[in-house]
């Protein structure tokens, strides 16, 4: 099979959605930020407090600001101008950071890649404020934790 | 301890790097994209293949627009005019795709920031590109892979 | 209280918009570019004419640009397709330049910040062009003249 | 006359569009990068192969990212959220390649700005990967095809 | 007299810049946000907090941003790589925020225009994040507060 | 042959210029703007004038700024920071208006991709000014006139 941004001469193609109707979209994704044990205790408390730190804050306004441009990042997904764009940044333990997002639009199409963009790039500017402490960290289990308004609602099974 | 990219006051804050050498500074990083087993082979040969087809070439260049942006998207990242960035998208195994960045510049500051980004933006095209397959996509293992030029030099040691 | 751009948990919030209506959304806005008494008399006639000089048409462009990405300078901001954006470029005396803007959307939410963002950049424009005459420039007096279309309306009592 | 784009007092103007109906607008646009006779042959066939060679794929990639940006490039258009973006490139004869667009929205107004931009980029991003050869390339023949859906179609006739 | 940036014939000019020295350039800019009296004090102590509270830090990281894209947002700015750029959101009294930034690159040009447009850009987040408490708030002394690096170094007097 | 933007695999390629010499830079391209017969005479002769009327600045600042964001529309382009812009808009006869630009930067690599670029832009924003009369215009002989400061000098022959 060809995926749907392939044509048949087997080039990139953007997926025609004028015929989708519009409903509303939603989306969430997940990203994990992986330390070397050990790592995350010499950060200052308040500095790493993900409720509202510095460092959470930062990812959070990185990750919303990207998931606005998805269209101008990914080459074939189209602009869409979302409602809502909601991102946590959790410390899960004490070598793991977590981030989530949530985006609503009402579309022609889904939003999945809003959310995985916003959490990337949330995820990389963790990595960027954190770089300091040595490069050994990983960004990793980016992906859609569930999907709506579209023909096919998904949604991850639990681990 | 604080990141560098806090300041005393527990603010976001921007390295100041004039009083850094330019140096040559060189970055390569990683990214792979998970599928679950038997979807790739579902995929036409020609699509999929990652040495010239339409996937691997739109991954390249989201990857190397995105390296040339990662000043914009990363909110304490400084703007650096890149010398190179070359990306290589390789189908690993029945199951993964992976991806390798090389970034360099003449620069103050090093370049690990732009290589991760491009790896993760090209990710993120790989998985806009098959997600018509089905969600149960995962990008992992973001991670840098060598970097020169700057105070250390780093290198992942192989797993 | 939290102002509707902080969540309970302190963090910078998007605020949803989903459920708002889409109306007709219009905001007027105002900045004042101030000039020690003398100045703008150096500048030729021709050059600083606010009709239709190279000063004005330059700060109507940026201004006009400007508005159009709003939701990529100001974090939490929302994405808005304008309708209609106009600038006008003012020389009030003979030491001020004004300059107001007038936008229109069809949107769920308002587009004060958009009006507000054209004449800021209008006005740091006007004080790029003219600063080869020193830096004593001031922009003053931004702010919102009028905004109708969403709840509530409002408009400036004059002065 | 004036044209739209001007007002009254001879200023760069937007239109208003926001009393124009929504309907689904499509345009299509074409320009020519014309090589001195024989410079094409001298490049790989798999390279030039425009149906699916690296040179192709690349300008397809660039006129649509930059048909999404239209409204950032082009300082009085309107942002417009497409459908749809499509472009084609054909090797014509031995010393042109021709690329053709065809886009797609639901908005109050047209998108032939968008199609002819569309156009333009993927032409200089052909010119870009081909100018090792030499400089006496030239883009020429840029103009639009057709346009729907608006007060007036347009289509050109055939040479 | 014709300002630098408008030529001859009277039409909006780049400078050149090309046979300027490159120097260490460094500039400091302020803007205010004044609310009426009172409203300050409804806020949430820890929200307003500008020291580190999610006003503060979002203000600081879209001047940032903002700063890095000077170049095109003002027309006739060249694009500067910087080497730091650090903003201070200090709550003033009762009913004014100040915003004071600091720029720095090696570069043949001023980065004036930098400082400004972080303050101004800043100051419109301060704005939007604030405006649920209604919209008599007024962004004003944006100035110039020192230039140094260049032919003539700028201190602006104490008022 | 293969082309220097397409690698040994035949994938998009950035070409490396790291040690490549830094040196002064120039390019000069043209586009030109063809209408049929008589209609450049239907616009008022105060907006038309191609020295000092809305048309021809609002070309003039699309096309400057456009030049300054080459590296982000043309994939496999390097950004330059530009020490200088300048573009001429002339009415050349009753039926075409010519754009010239001249691009300057002192790097490891050429600029005309970003002279050509600049004229592109900017005939794209007469076209969008004039189009209220008619579509029937068309873009034409976009070409590098001059390189400078690389390995090889280009200069068109006269035609």
């Amino acid at each position: 099979m060809k995926p749907s941004h392939v044509d048949k001469n087997n080039r990139p193609h953007m997926v025609p959605i004028g015929d989708k109707k519009t409903t509303r979209r939603t989306a969430r994704a997940q990203a994990v930020v992986c330390f070397p044990p050990g790592w995350l205790q010499r950060i200052d408390a308040e500095t790493l407090e993900t409720e509202k730190g510095p460092i959470a804050h930062t990812a959070i306004l990185a990750g919303i600001l990207a998931a606005k441009k998805t269209g101008d990042l990914i080459p074939l997904c189209h602009t869409i101008a979302l409602n809502h764009c909601h991102l946590d940044v959790t410390l899960r333990n004490d070598s793991e950071i977590s981030i989530e997002s949530r985006v609503e639009a009402d579309h022609h199409t889904g939003v999945e890649m809003e959310a995985l963009t916003a959490v990337s790039i949330a995820a990389l500017t963790v990595y960027d404020m954190c770089k300091a402490l040595g490069h050994d960290i990983q960004i990793t289990d980016i992906r859609l934790l569930e999907k709506t308004g579209g023909k096919k609602t998904y949604r991850l099974n639990a681990p």
